[in-house]
């Protein structure tokens, strides 16, 4: 596999919904310069380069709804069209390319692919984040990694107890039961600390010698999205359900080697209370910031533009989901460079099966 | 065109002539390191390499009117022969590349071609920059854009409008004239502003609801040397002067994708008065540092190593300096590397032929 | 010669021994990465690179005695095997490369050829470092210079003259003495500045107006590792030792245009006297970091990749033993590349002859 190979048609996350304000928003997305901005008729996304002389358009501002460009004023409308050329007709060729835009679950979704085969439906379920009843954080870092390099952190979660040792170690590690399985091209992992006293993190939420079960569960999906649903449960009853959360893990490819990766955290409890609401930032901010990207970003200068997998690692049983995941996301990009590929899927098909 | 592609004999802008005080100054141009100092016998340009070790000998100082590496003392003089080495005889073999070094215009030009064309006539005229009943006031930046990208800026002057919109927008932009003339290799370009109140610029100095016109010309020189001459008048009066000022672009290329950009602006008022003085610097610095350079940046991060004409842009009435000075330029070029380039001029030639 | 040419078959500096503490180092040296620990059996050498995911293992900590990844918890022993598996068996296949560590003269030396060959006696004599009747103060600084530049530095000391004029610009320089000779492949240098006053390096220490003679010499071993030995003596009267230090200077190639630079002063006088040591240290910053350090790396922005040699430099007479020096590297690193290399000896070799 190249290092250069994404998928294309797919949604990618752009941006958070409330990065885009009244300014335009430029960003590489698999080596794309895209611009998105909010006009007079909705969200819209362009190539970020004026065709005059390739200016950025992001460097502009948006005029009547319109996006104008920094340097000389033309102005492109939702169709890419120039539609304004402040010193005469604006030129039929001054075209722009366009990226199907999307908002769904707060954040802003673009499709870099074949523009017909943008369905919004096609994005993974991450509804829980617009859910009223619960209180979400959400956050971004940038990380100078292979966005599959962040997949294979996502999809095995053993690393918490290490990477993440001031606030997950737990003293029921060693007794860690893991599975992993796949629902359509969905890869599903889940890791249980059985019976074991509450991590740092839960400190001041949870009696320090309750004895709990944890699972954090992940979903997988096309290209790189995961759901990670934590749930803390009394010892052997997973259903005496105690406290838990969902969080959103959106990494999306800059460039080989580079990634945006976008997180948010949302919970049942302390709902509406800033002081929980700005632990949880904390934590993020630390986790994903300050353990994780660290880790990444070596790993990165070590496999540097190779194959990780043919690099001829050594596989553990942990690794099974990243495995799966990065075969699948390969095939996925297999097809399409041979033009065989349908509108498939990024969203999780029912009726699974279940396999180790 | 490959990016490699200089003009060689010809003139370029190394320093401003108050830059060159008692330590030598090194600087690349064309992707040549020079060193320039002044020794006892005047001006002295040669390769900023020792041939003994290639430190630079622009690391080194000045020593009894001639250059000395900072390394093992080896000196240098004008002819580029070594004169002095503290331990022995100099060695014959230590010989230096001289490059002929010109002061006019308080400017320092060096000559990066065939030492025999180097004749000072050629630089073309910028007389205004030491007329004694100006003022006058110069500044440099460094830009990470290719050369030819600030020649575009230079040459379409409608881009004041929006990248320097806090200074200079006008109300009578969308009625703005400009056009396209040549004399000899010269490219001139000129846009007038007509009937319409002072720009943000003349604030303090000009009735803010005077009706004028503006009109700014630009002469562009092989192979970037840009004069620019604005002069506010009465509506429809050109002969009607009421102020104005020149100013001097003289761009020289360090490497591809990066420049040096050394301005001046040489006004008729407030001759003498610091305040004045200062208001203009602030306007370069803001000017030319935080908005056109970012432009050009931006640009050059989307053109890359690329040629600009061969990326099909969009061409609009207003780029024909442009156009017509890249083009120009690109004969040059290709003359000398072909050896048919006789000692051609880079200054304008008397009766030039107008067209559009 | 190529760029990435090294010598493997040898003994290069790692690190000074007190920077191993309980916390492993990591450190790239001809290009490879090694991580460094004391285990529970004493000093290790691994590839800094887990076997499971590629993380660098020097962003892990020492356990147990042993080291352990920081992302997923293996651990590996002195052998590169892999102890420990906190979820399961360690995987046999999971090893990490050895490298032959030694620790001697202060120093943690690394051997980056073949194990079998790695004796400790190839190092070099630098006894005089642990040497308790003297004090010696060590310090490091990282070039962006091919470690070949720092040899020319360190076989030709003529340059401290010029470099270090405000510590050793010497009256005596123009009647400067100097020799070069070789026992076995080590190259001796040795200049002397005869009956002067002291440079301003001994002021307070030395009477001003003293007139002595001051030697240095050098003594070059494969590969880049220069012991230095200056002595201050009554004009004309070696036998009349007045003063003088040993210095160890160990320059360790990172990557082509990159070292690290080991060095370490060691005195006679003073000792136990912590002003001279704070003098020592703020003169080895200062000299090596601030003097010779942009002077190599201005260099090696000219010299960028090419072999110094092959750009035919004028050679001057003073030259004689750093251009002995590198041919010899280049003489061993060739028959290296050919499978000829017997475990060549990196030390003195008694009996050697004297030439010019």
């Amino acid at each position: 596999m190249s290092a250069q190979a994404y998928l294309r048609n797919c949604w990618y996350v752009f941006a958070w919904a409330d990065e885009i304000g009244a300014a335009p928003l430029g960003r590489t997305i698999i080596e794309l310069p895209i611009v998105v901005y909010r006009g007079k008729d909705g969200l819209v996304g362009l190539e970020d380069m004026c065709p005059h002389r390739f200016v950025p358009l992001s460097r502009g501002g948006v005029a009547d709804g319109v996006l104008e460009c920094a340097y000389h004023g033309l102005r492109f409308d939702g169709s890419g069209r120039c539609v304004l050329n402040p010193l005469g007709d604006p030129p039929e060729a001054a075209r722009v390319r366009v990226y199907p835009v999307a908002e769904r679950h707060d954040a802003i979704w673009v499709w870099t692919g074949e523009p017909g085969q943008a369905d919004p439906e096609l994005i993974p379920d991450f509804g829980f984040l617009t859910d009223p009843a619960r209180a979400t954080v959400t956050g971004y870092t940038y990380a100078h990694a292979d966005y599959q390099l962040a997949i294979d952190n996502l999809t095995d979660l053993t690393h918490v107890q290490f990477v993440h040792r001031d606030y997950q170690a737990s003293e029921a590690y060693p007794r860690l039961e893991h599975r992993t399985w796949q629902e359509g091209e969905d890869v599903f992992r889940a890791i249980t600390f059985p019976n074991g006293r509450p991590a740092p993190f839960f400190a001041g939420i949870m009696d320090a010698e309750k004895q709990i079960d944890v699972t954090m569960e992940t979903r997988w999906s096309v290209p790189s999205l995961v759901k990670l649903t934590a749930r803390v449960t009394e010892p052997a009853k997973p259903e005496a359900y105690l406290m838990g959360n969902d969080s959103a893990h959106l990494v999306t490819p800059e460039r080989p080697g580079a990634c945006h990766y976008f997180y948010a955290h949302s919970r049942d409890y302390g709902v509406g209370d800033p002081e929980v609401d700005e632990r949880v930032r904390e934590w993020q901010r630390i986790g994903f910031g300050e353990q994780d990207k660290p880790i990444l970003e070596a790993q990165q200068a070590r496999v540097r533009d190779r194959d990780l997998l043919k690099m001829r690692p050594v596989i553990l049983p942990t690794d099974a989901g990243g495995i799966r995941a990065r075969r699948i996301l390969a095939k996925r990009i297999l097809e399409e460079d041979r033009g065989a590929a349908p509108a498939a899927s990024q969203a999780s098909v029912d009726g699974g099966l279940i396999d180790r």
